[in-house]
């Protein structure tokens, strides 16, 4: 196959030693996810379209739909599109399972999405992404709410991405507000103040005039855009703009219990953040992102939020909240900007050398009993001099190289294994050999910039 | 969303215990990939589709292509279509990234693939698969042809997957054997021959003759066919055929050398079987199928080959040999025919009991500490009376409910733990307690038929 090689744009694809990094980061997200009792489910990647449809934002003109190259009678039925998100799908999941499923449900979704948008940086067309939901029958308990960023502060508490912020609003606190201020337009309202960061306050003002709201409507809209509290304070800088609504009063307490719980199990980690706004419609109440202190041009790196109305068959509904990593973009944003790095291109700690082709089945034996116990290894691929071998391990990150011994004429030689990296080789038997490097996993370096 | 909610045929989902065992099986893969040294990638969904055409079998006809619903300018380029295996993107992979790899290159990969077949039983249209592969530049030692099978042998004699046996043919055996019978048309020759478990044998010797075989030449094709053996006697067998050609002699020492290897790594794992021809067309030497003892009717779990010409970009060209496990497949089979179960539903080995609402924070605390012993726990989503929260922990399959003490009247409680299978109630501490069930991941229970 001759045809030329070029890469797709917004469909990134890393080499062994990153990919390895992006494992590490998928097997910690796992392992919190785990320990805090969410299961794990997976969706199917398509969906019907008209079930992708709808959901704000630019995620219409994003899906990517499929067709079969050779159709036939039997693809009469709906038109298939990929999922842009692990939300949608779950909803569907959650209807389509609810009798076989124990309520609260509390599920992780590790996947790949695709979003057929203009390739930039930290956005890509196909990407993954790792999602906590709750969902509970009719009513969901307000706890979950604040549970969400606390399971990621401690995801990424354990991973090196440096400085954190989750950032948490309420659907309600703006509804109510321009509510309160006579604004009737609340979608809109919210779309426009989301591109505060984008096009600054000037122009947003001139966006919200446009639409019809009035100079002091406006102005209202951006003061409460401003406010921005590690503690609870921001209902009192609410309250001082003289906004009055019952729905603003309900969003303002629910938001003030999500940050109160934040304070106590995971200090300096949410921050009440009123300018946030999320994308997508089918968010009822709070809203998170979550920036990392420098990377903020990246956008966010975990979003998500409640979601009252999104599953629901007509007669029963299922509200749920959730929150979501774009592992892509983290990992991505570490490498390119922080020097996310690891010293292994392979998990393999040990390579076995091959004296000659004749032993191979030798070398093979040794490997089989060190991987008996667990150690990851490889057997040379060729029985070159053994300066050569130990560059082909030295290339590949593998820390020690085994030779092993034999009869000769001078007797029984016994098995070596050497460090590559000090040099030194002692005498080891592969049934009892202990690889001083506790953690075989590949060691990752934190961030060198 | 009111949308009514139905299954799509073809693309299977696994509820939360299924979901469970699945990941058992994948985590047991790859830990026994990554033991034998292979290094993971993933490498996008999407390829053009020029590059997924023209591999043979009705590849073709099953290709998901992808169009944008609002397709704008950007999208002018080569038309794109979901990979159905993971070979023929790993080969455009080595090529694109050739001169960032270590060679020989051993890669893992685990990753879905869409195939727009006809569903039907064990047939998926979207389906995970495992594969490894070995690929160097220019040529390929044989010994890696005989390493794959035995990787395969390890990852099932891991797993609760009953006897299997690897079949293991040559492509040069056939092509052989058609040129020294004075068949010319190779391709064409196996592709009947490959019908001989559907169709019978009287089938394809008429569709032999009507391709314009005498009936001499397919009663020799009908006859390899048949010619099996566990050790290299099939070499006899096939030379009492009394047919002659030099790609034959080759095949039969590669095809003897791998069975060979097999037998004293593996014994009673490996099979000559001369009748396994795989679907596509890029395999050149060496080829695999693997069938479960009583799932013959499923068709393969396990297949691959060796493919020369698969990934070259004109000048270099990198042979491979590699192996794929349908995992899918595999999981399916065994939970549908074999009743594959485990008693869990979550991850999650304790409840944390709520006392009140008020003390869900010390609950939480609770779960904290044991979090930081790697205990995977969940904390009681409503302060119901104990009976209810334990029947919660029950209906999960969540062996232990824990009962946070605390200060009453009488005085100072200690926590208690409960084994709600035993029924067995003792004092804890959750910084010392230790969970006896030592292995916290879900047990998986061998086939129950």
């Amino acid at each position: 196959m001759a045809t030329k090689v070029t890469p797709l744009s917004g469909f990134p694809e890393l080499l062994p030693a990153e990919r390895l990094l992006e494992l590490h980061f998928l097997d910690t997200i796992r392992e919190v996810f785990e320990l805090h009792g969410f299961t794990p489910i997976e969706t199917r990647a398509v969906e019907p379209v008209e079930r992708l449809l709808g959901q704000g934002g630019d995620a219409d003109k994003e899906i990517y739909g499929l067709r079969r190259l050779a159709a036939d009678d039997e693809d009469k039925g709906a038109e298939l599109g990929l999922h842009f998100d692990l939300t949608v799908p779950f909803a569907r999941y959650v209807l389509e399972h609810a009798g076989k499923l124990d309520f609260p449900f509390r599920r992780y979704q590790i996947q790949k999405v695709w979003r057929g948008e203009r390739p930039q940086q930290g956005r890509f067309r196909e990407f993954t992404q790792a999602d906590i939901d709750v969902v509970d029958v009719g009513a969901l308990a307000p706890h979950f709410e604040a549970e969400m960023p606390l399971v990621i502060a401690e995801v990424f508490s354990r991973l090196p991405v440096g400085e954190f912020h989750i950032q948490v609003n309420n659907r309600k606190i703006t509804e109510g507000f321009y509510r309160g201020l006579g604004l009737t337009d609340n979608a809109g309202t919210l779309r426009i103040v989301d591109k505060l960061d984008k096009i600054g306050a000037a122009n947003v003002r001139a966006l919200l005039v446009e639409s019809g709201a009035t100079e002091e409507q406006a102005a209202g809209c951006l003061a409460l855009a401003e406010i921005r509290s590690d503690d609870t304070s921001f209902v009192d800088q609410v309250r001082a703009l003289g906004v009055d609504h019952p729905v603003l009063d309900e969003g303002l307490a629910e938001l003030a219990a999500v940050i109160e719980t934040g304070r106590s199990v995971a200090p300096g980690v949410l921050v009440a953040d009123l300018r946030i706004a999320r994308g997508l419609d089918y968010y009822t109440g709070t809203v998170y992102e979550t920036q990392l202190v420098g990377g903020e041009a990246w956008g966010s790196v975990c979003s998500g939020g409640r979601y009252d109305s999104l599953a629901s068959d007509g007669r029963t509904t299922y509200p749920g909240v959730g929150i979501s990593i774009g592992v892509s973009r983290l990992v991505h944003l570490l490498i390119d900007n922080r020097g996310l790095t690891t010293s292994r291109r392979t998990p393999a700690a040990v390579l076995v050398a091959v004296t000659d082709e004749e032993s191979r089945p030798h070398s093979t034996a040794v490997a089989t009993a060190l991987r008996a116990r667990g150690i990851p290894c490889e057997v040379a691929p060729k029985a070159d001099r053994f300066g050569k071998q130990i560059r082909y391990a030295d290339r590949r990150g593998i820390p020690y190289v085994w030779f092993p011994g034999g009869r000769d004429d001078s007797g029984e030689r016994p098995d070596q294994v050497k460090d590559i990296r000090s040099g030194e080789q002692v005498e080891a038997d592969p049934s009892t050999w202990v690889c001083p490097d506790a953690d075989l996993r590949p060691a990752v370096v934190t961030l060198t910039r």
